[in-house]
């Protein structure tokens, strides 16, 4: 049985919808309610800050999918007591379970683009240094320690992967994340886009698909060794980039207005995953152009019925 | 006016004498009594998880010297989760007090022998991997990562000073750290030394004299870059050859008793102190073999009048 977090966001439950089409026992632990539920999933309501290691949610896992957070980078710079009060004690009460009832398999997901703060050099490596410019990635960051912590003393078997930015349609749905989404979404409803800085912010994006991928796979493979992964397209564009690109593929013009760069975002990252394609083989199949093309393609075909919650 | 938290442990009182030596402004912050107070220090207790932006103990204060901690090593493997909320929210407290009230200097005592982990090589560089093997290094790491994000962010002038191993005669009457101390202590009372481990373990130890240089030398210079040192000796010395040197300097044999070796205890390390040396111009000047032959002698003349909290 596979316990997943933060299965209710837009990555979890995108990998709770895949995990249950390949009819893996999978339960799903959020603290909200489960309105849409899938056959075949278990659900459970859960304040996982409070995790009692006798707790029923863990009966029978043998794998923990940590995909929950409580902040993203610019909440957790609002409040870093908070983000790290919250977000550690619930990572470690899932650690400490694990440890204490022999769950072997952990599988963290951490922040490929915030834990490594402005990289030295670009593509960045796992073993490049790590001064984030958020609470939120110097949390990922302590995570991603005591994962290994638990893997180094406990015998878990610990995985923590650094994923760069995926992109999706669930992302129409869920927080104010996700700037492909968020484009195509101001593209389809001509309202105006706000851009934080002069868009020269470079970002490595991903098709979602492509990261469920590198999360089955993982799981389909015990003998990856424990450690930290970097999980991205390996290549960078540009905010512009984006939206010339949005532009061209909806032949729509995006208005766009220009407000002043936030302290929390790094100028310029993507990610070198040569590490994780060595230990699996895996690869991104999806190029940005044709991912936001399918992308608008549903978006035409699927309109959202409730609008993203959007900030600015 | 310099605040120094954890001004009544080994180091802090150390370092609080030696300030109130050179006249300089200093208040003491502590969750303890101050049972022995010096002339021309100031002292609070207050619990400082629990510190008040507005509170009177930073009235004036321009320079916060972070010592406290609320656990050691073995103890943060105990309750990860009470290490990580107590330490982080006390340091998250300070960080943004110090934010808040205009407080531009904050020096951070992080912790050289536990940060890295079992390290790749040694002496270890602060650009070497960091991988604890013990909560207490994650805590610590992480707040090093918050010291620097406020620099970066917010202007502070943040100082990570990575201490290696001090020993001294305070150590005395303090928490169960501070192998030399014990030493000295179990060959003055002809008492069992327990060893952790085959006692091939290796540490890099500096006579506190030194560190208390150390950090009189950073706070007179304004001009020392933000970021993380390493300030040890730069020299390993095995348990093993230490309890030689204690037994020659004595000339008492000590009773040793292996015990198997603990899960948080780093194998070998010591740490190269050229980053803090070239900003700085300090170096160690206490010679391992004279600082033990002084402290014996300080130990022999002034025998603690209560014996210190042992382990074993």
């Amino acid at each position: 049985m596979i316990l997943v977090t933060g299965g209710t966001g837009f990555v979890g439950s995108a990998l709770v919808r895949s995990l249950a089409r390949t009819a893996t026992p999978v339960r799903v632990v959020s603290l909200r309610d489960h309105a849409a539920r899938l056959p075949n999933v278990e659900y459970a309501s859960a304040d996982l800050c409070e995790l009692d290691v006798d707790s029923a949610v863990l009966d029978s896992v043998d794998t923990i999918i940590h995909l929950a957070s409580t902040t993203i980078p610019s909440t957790s710079m609002a409040d870093p007591a908070f983000d790290a009060r919250s977000n550690i004690e619930m990572s470690l009460r899932l650690l400490e379970a694990a440890r204490r009832r022999g769950i072997r398999n952990f599988l963290f997901a951490s922040s490929g683009g915030t834990v490594y703060g402005d990289p030295v050099s670009v593509p960045v490596r796992e073993s490049d240094p790590t001064e984030p410019r958020s609470p939120y990635g110097i949390v990922k960051l302590a995570v991603e320690k005591y994962v290994g912590l638990y893997s180094r003393i406990h015998g878990l078997h610990g995985i923590s992967l650094r994923i760069s930015n995926p992109y999706g349609y669930g992302q129409f749905f869920g927080a104010p994340i996700g700037v492909i989404a968020r484009l195509l979404h101001h593209a389809f409803e001509n309202t105006t886009f706000t851009v934080w800085g002069d868009g020269s912010v470079v970002r490595d994006y991903f098709h979602v698909d492509d990261l469920l991928r590198a999360f089955h796979i993982t799981l389909a493979d015990p003998g990856i060794r424990t450690g930290v992964y970097n999980v991205g397209a390996g290549r960078g564009t540009s905010l512009n980039e984006l939206v010339a690109l949005v532009e061209r593929i909806t032949s729509r013009p995006i208005k766009v207005r220009y407000e002043a760069a936030r302290e929390v975002d790094v100028h310029t990252i993507w990610l070198d995953s040569t590490k994780f394609r060595s230990a699996t083989g895996w690869k991104p199949s999806i190029a940005l152009e044709d991912g936001v093309r399918s992308l608008w393609q549903e978006l035409l075909q699927k309109p959202p019925t409730r609008s993203p919650a959007q900030r600015g």
